[in-house]
């Protein structure tokens, strides 16, 4: 009996997982899939393949690319104490991160590990990626850009371990952005990733 | 014949290797290893036991992981075109690597992957650790931090695939490090990374 609930629980969940696609629900909430810690190639060789990628596929991120781009841009990776893939400057948890694609605008609420839609504006930068994630501050010191800086390589050696192509870029039209993601007062975009797969 | 010549090259090599330590020669120059690409953990598990560690074990870095520690930082990572395991604004390459421990200041030169002794201080900014990465830049505008918080990051994301502890501290006297490491006018400390085993 205690078998076969747990085989039931198990193709439930096979079958959610299975059902899920990166769409948002009727409240504009994307849930997002479990980080996979099994996947991914050794630190060393993340760094090894480290580079700088402009061109990429049209193909969409799948769920579970997207998924784990959140977590380890700025996810929770200690749930006891909220603490984050990311160290920020006396633990002031100042990065917000966002999405723009096709889709809309979505931010990266980190406790629940959802997208949470704030605009149907697509507000990318340009065009060469079907996706780019945006990298928000709500600090305006010495410190910010540190924070940042930490969260955007976060990215790269995310998508340099598991085979997707990224660049750090600066250049942005920012009040287009800041508008497209509806960014409250003392919020400002700091640099932008698009993320894709090859060509 | 040829079979003899490649067992001798390659005792000769696990003796030299087997014989390096980590001391400078005569011309105050430490000759790393090169990057051990098969060692770590996946990028996921970094990312998951990503971490801030103060305290420390008294045991001095092997030589084995201070060259890897200097490599991941933002040692070449394509040798063909000498890019980086870090990017930076408009690849200018405005973030330098230097470590201080009791044997003195260290600057890292990438190219020959090598520390170079720049004088007999030990600049660090305090003694949780037997070494310290101090994380520079000679550049100072907006970029800047962010050039330093992706390398701050490969430090991080290293230590923390590798087994050893780590954290990012902006604290420090800039003054006396400026002065220990003989910085060049316009170079400037931003970070500092206590880097050891744990205890």
């Amino acid at each position: 009996m205690f078998l076969a609930l747990i085989a039931m629980v198990a193709v439930a969940g096979a079958l959610a997982q299975k059902s899920s696609k990166t769409t948002a629900d009727a409240a504009g909430v994307i849930k997002l899939l479990p980080p996979n810690l099994g996947r991914g190639e050794s630190i060393m060789q993340a760094l090894s393949k480290r580079q700088s990628t402009r061109a990429f596929s049209d193909k969409e991120l799948s769920l579970a690319d997207l998924s784990d781009l959140m977590w380890a841009a700025n996810g929770i990776n200690r749930p006891e104490s909220g603490k984050r893939t990311a160290p920020s400057s006396r633990n002031r948890q100042d990065i917000f991160v966002y999405v723009t694609s096709a889709r809309g605008s979505f931010r990266y609420d980190h406790q629940e590990h959802t997208l949470v839609k704030v605009s149907d504006t697509d507000c990318r930068p340009d065009k060469a990626a079907p996706l780019y994630v945006i990298i928000v501050a709500n600090s305006d010191d010495a410190s910010t850009g540190i924070d940042a800086g930490i969260v955007s390589q976060n990215i790269s050696l995310f998508c340099s371990g598991v085979g997707l192509g990224t660049v750090c870029r600066s250049t942005m039209d920012r009040q287009a952005v800041t508008e497209g993601l509806k960014l409250p007062q003392g919020y400002h975009p700091i640099v932008n990733h698009p993320v894709g797969y090859f060509e």
